[in-house]
């Protein structure tokens, strides 16, 4: 709960897209240990809630995401322990993003710092505002992103990466969009518009498929080929005795719209 | 064979380039577990070929390749075991490619779907028409592109990979080339031009030369650094004992044109 | 030393910058193992040297370097002990960029071919003058660039890679922007004035910060995701509990600059 008594990660649902919005924009929407807490425990919720096939992760105020909340990590600088736990919850969290078995959409409007650069970067896809901005900032501050650049340099390559950390400057959405941290910097207007098609666009798919689809994405790229193609060659041989597959290959042969059991 | 009477891959071949070209417009060159069989067989036979220094992937018709035959698939529903073999076998084409001792580039004309859109992923290079559109749509017919996302995932970032499987939507040419999946992108008029000049440029090298590269290529890239040096040094140690490294630097030195010996 | 009595690499360091200039410009900078031998040995020196933050590899003369000296490798055609250990070498003295304790940023004006191309994708960031040019041209002479790849393939998508290694062309610096292989192609007008600027913007922040995020950042791109969040919490765990954390924290929160003590 935030002080106003509201919830730290509001939800909202409506037809299969389910939002998740960080909601303290008093406190730049940082990732203190109770709002990593927080979105944990709806991302768990989610997972598993048939009426759930889309997630976006959007913000409330003009900062996505600052990272860290420093007031907290200060207060516990004696505290090895505590940081090694904000740590691990914070990898948590990003890796639940991951291994969600429905897709994350990143809405982003404003600024996304560190940590909330990090939670862009583990998200499925990404839109944001023209006016959205990004950086790893933490070597500003003598606090290399370190865990923010798992997320990051998997997204973009290594001298673009590169600049973000040593730097620590901002870059622009266009910028993200060229680098291939977001997919798209759209016009603030139509940023909802965008982010809430993409998610309808998807959220009609069989959650089945996209669920053994997403899972495999992830485990093939860290495999060499040979072993990527055999473990996806029976994925997709398993995927063909599922109802969805046979009921979408049936209805796109009979010129007709499939109709999905999840199954 | 077509029903008429038309091998199902044509092969043609003229100064060191064979062109392998996908002749079954009438079914958008879908990859039956006939045609991938041709293919297999074509491949496993210019990778032999002493006068076949460079093939070029091209299709008969206004599709480039449409993936799976999905008439015969579902035919085959109730086969596990046929399904498991067939994606066995368009893995084992997609990595034929990678492994041929040989450079491999795609010319893609028309549509790229699913693992028609593999195929271009898989080829060392590949040269679109800019009216050429590509696509990993299985999402919306409830198969998932499992293994097409194992070459498409080796060509483009994660978000750019995941937009494609997740929204099933098609892209242009042009953005193909900007995200990595294609060379290039050329106005239609000189699409067979850009092609044979490129394959040409290659074929002019030392056969001896191309294979090693193109092996070592594949394999470093699996490695961690130290590993990926080892390897490569020793590599280019033994290619400096080569015919044509000699050679080719003797010729640089003495500024004439190198004459390979392929060895 | 070169014929006239100079080093082979000039230094010069200000203001926590270091320059390393290879400094043969009527041999195009070629790496002899004269040269590996001494920008190996000058790498060396700056890892340890306090003075020096952030180093800076540039090069004199028209041509940033023309890669292998192939005069020397046609002397030594017989002796496949000198190849290799040329080769180990060079690879060694990448690996030592990557792995020095302090970034390194390329300053490219002129061709950077071969290893010379090869050096300029090694390094952390990299600038290029708009008339720089960059090629991986050994195929042309019959010795594949394998050890160049390494570097190379980490850099810019399969493709792109692919198109330089198979045909040995030329790219523009432009090209070489937008695939990836340096941050940025500027006016050769403003080249020092945009690598020293980001030199001393780097310079700016903690040394102790910077080794620790460099090393990190190399390490965990090997890693498959959960090795590598599970290394970063616990390096980021152990970044809080440095001086320059806890004085970066406590500086931006009490909205001053830092103090560093490099610990």
């Amino acid at each position: 709960m935030t002080t106003t008594g509201e919830p730290l990660v509001r939800k909202y649902s409506e037809n299969g897209v389910t939002t998740l919005t960080l909601n303290q924009p008093e406190r730049r929407n940082s990732l203190s240990m109770a709002m990593l807490e927080a979105l944990s425990e709806e991302l768990s919720l989610v997972a598993d809630e048939a009426e759930t096939r889309v997630v976006v992760l959007a913000s409330a105020g003009r900062v996505f995401c600052a990272g860290h909340d420093l007031r907290e990590v200060r207060e516990q600088f004696a505290s090895h322990e505590f940081q090694l736990a904000l740590f691990n919850q914070c990898s948590k969290v990003m890796q639940q993003i991951v291994n969600l078995p429905k897709p994350v959409i990143a809405r982003v409007a404003g600024v996304a710092t560190a940590a909330g650069c990090q939670l862009v970067a583990s998200c499925d896809l990404a839109i944001a505002a023209d006016t959205a901005r990004f950086a790893t900032p933490g070597v500003n501050i003598g606090l290399f992103c370190s865990t923010p650049m798992v997320a990051l340099s998997r997204n973009v390559s290594r001298k673009h990466a590169m600049e973000m950390l040593l730097t620590g400057e901002m870059i622009s959405a266009a910028r993200a969009a060229e680098i291939g941290l977001v997919n798209r910097a759209v016009d603030e207007q139509v940023l909802d518009e965008t982010v809430y098609g993409m998610a309808r666009t998807v959220a009609d798919k069989s959650g089945h498929t996209l669920k053994i689809g997403k899972e495999a994405f992830y485990r093939q790229l860290e495999m060499p080929l040979a072993d990527a193609y055999e473990l996806t060659s029976k994925v997709m041989a398993d995927n063909m005795q599922a109802n969805d597959a046979q009921e979408g290959i049936c209805a796109f042969l009979d010129k007709r719209k499939p109709e999905w059991k999840d199954s």
